[in-house]
């Protein structure tokens, strides 16, 4: 049983190899062969949450489940437990705090892939925490852009962020004073704001959507999280979700316009679907397309398989006994 | 983190605290200080399965969950994770086959305290496996008796179990050719037959229910498995269970007594009301009555709670460093 702290995760996390992983998990998902419940949500003390998504990947051959608990105040601990689906065994147990970031931006960049245009030149940035970053880093593996533009509330912050992946990626990246400014006339726009509660305001509005751009938006991924705004699904030629049950349960984006009637189920998909060829991701040159995220079990099981045969290789993390003899009856 | 492995666990798992420490959670039940969310039955490949079921314990200020998986043919694995609420921390990962007996045993001692007479002096057990020493265990922590009789397909395995209680606990015992000479005449009856699907025959029966005997039964805690027939609910002036929902849902054998009518909805209550003092567990010195259990999380997670305290007081186990950082937002 090999154990990952939360810096050796962040080490064997290649984003190729995780995006590679996930769309191969999407096909086999499409093809039958994932079991995938609807995660547990359960309330722990006064503030707090508990919740639990288990998956079974029966042509991976793996099968596993995230953990991830606490509260704004206490702070919030991810785990991700992946074992060996033939010989039953648990291989390995990882924090997945960044992982949960690397594996919202390598889905992004899988659904990037499958709808955006090829002729990309500007990506606007709205948000400027890891979740910006790793899906800017799943777009860059699928798709060579000039620049970027970034907003978040905090001058500071997006500042800084500019600087950051303007280095990383080698592109010009400049701070927007403005949301509108940061997303007018781009040809991809990347929502990814603060999804633990202090996203007040709608980060993203449907209005500002331009022929053509293709929009990720990961941030709200339980009922009281907002970012963008009905008229985002409204406008869109596609949406397309990760998991459009869990999505229209746990996001709050998806409950307020369905409200609102904004929410067009006729122009809906999931990700699978496209991923295995039977719908296209993006209708034509001029579509706007969108892609709503909220994370799926599949991807955490994938993504720490992909970091356990990285750490594997790397020498990286700690080998412990199993703990855990088979029992026969 | 402490590590626990499956020989660790049963030298830390003593059945007089499992039993105080499920009563009290009983309590804690019935005042509404637990959340416990149906368990998550997956398949798992061709022939296993995959199963978690958690708990989140606000009086105890405790959570976890127990996984357990695999399948007849590879062998099934039982892990408990236990947390503390407070911290977040996750205190420990135990190997929970022995604790999943030892558990169910001494649930079985806490109905066995509030339903069963004082005035025991024979007892009759259905099965000779590691269930029905536990159970029988569970049983003695809280009652005297003199003898027991002991039942299963196996002779050499009944002969075997009668010699080792008798020698444990020092009573007598005898092995019986049938399950109607163990039974008879009996003042409380453990039927723990075999859970895992080679129980190919009803094994105890309502008509050989006699005036005042207690029956615990636990070994059908799925669709397929079957030990005690529609009779024995139809014939029980009360029938306790430690989780209705669940029993109805996973149990065979309430199943079955549901589809032949034989399943007495006025006679049922769950085991938190009669420990919370509620309604009484047994009504007069001649009532029949029955527990029927299937197993909850908040066995498990309390279960692996006195494992922690006891394997720290004992010094057994590996601490291994925490591998979950506490993220704030």
């Amino acid at each position: 049983m090999l154990l990952l702290n939360a810096a050796e995760v962040e080490q064997a996390a290649p984003m190729a190899a995780l995006i590679d992983a996930i769309e191969a998990g999407y096909r086999e998902e499409a093809d039958g062969q994932v079991v995938l419940p609807p995660r547990l949500n359960m309330p722990n003390g006064r503030d707090g949450f508990f919740r639990i998504m288990p998956a079974v990947l029966n042509r991976s051959g793996l099968m596993g489940y995230k953990v991830f608990h606490g509260s704004m105040r206490e702070g919030i601990r991810y785990l991700i437990a992946l074992y060996d689906q033939h010989s039953g065994i648990l291989l390995a147990l990882m924090d997945a705090h960044y992982l949960t970031a690397a594996r919202t931006g390598a889905t992004t960049g899988v659904a990037t892939k499958f709808m955006a245009r090829n002729d990309i030149e500007t990506i606007g940035v709205i948000g400027s925490g890891l979740e910006a970053r790793t899906n800017l880093l799943g777009v860059a593996a699928v798709r060579k852009f000039r620049r970027i533009r970034v907003y978040s509330t905090n001058p500071q912050r997006r500042e800084r962020f500019a600087l950051n992946m303007a280095h990383e990626l080698g592109i010009e990246a400049t701070a927007t004073d403005t949301p509108q400014a940061c997303v007018k006339d781009v040809d991809l726009a990347i929502v990814a704001t603060n999804s633990t509660g202090r996203a007040e305001q709608i980060a993203y509005r449907g209005a500002w959507m331009q022929p053509g751009v293709h929009v990720n938006a990961i941030g709200s991924t339980m009922p009281r999280l907002r970012e963008i705004d009905p008229d985002t699904f409204a406008n869109a030629n596609l949406i397309v979700g990760d998991s459009l049950g869990q999505m229209e349960e746990e996001s709050g984006d998806v409950i307020a316009a369905v409200a609102e009637n904004k929410y067009p189920r006729e122009r809906l998909l999931e990700l699978k679907e496209i991923v295995a060829g039977r719908a296209k991701g993006r209708p034509n040159h001029t579509s706007v397309t969108l892609f709503k995220s909220v994370g799926t079990a599949i991807q955490d099981v994938l993504a720490g398989h992909v970091v356990y045969k990285e750490a594997l290789e790397r020498g990286l993390g700690r080998q412990v006994d199993d703990i855990l003899d088979p029992k026969f009856f």
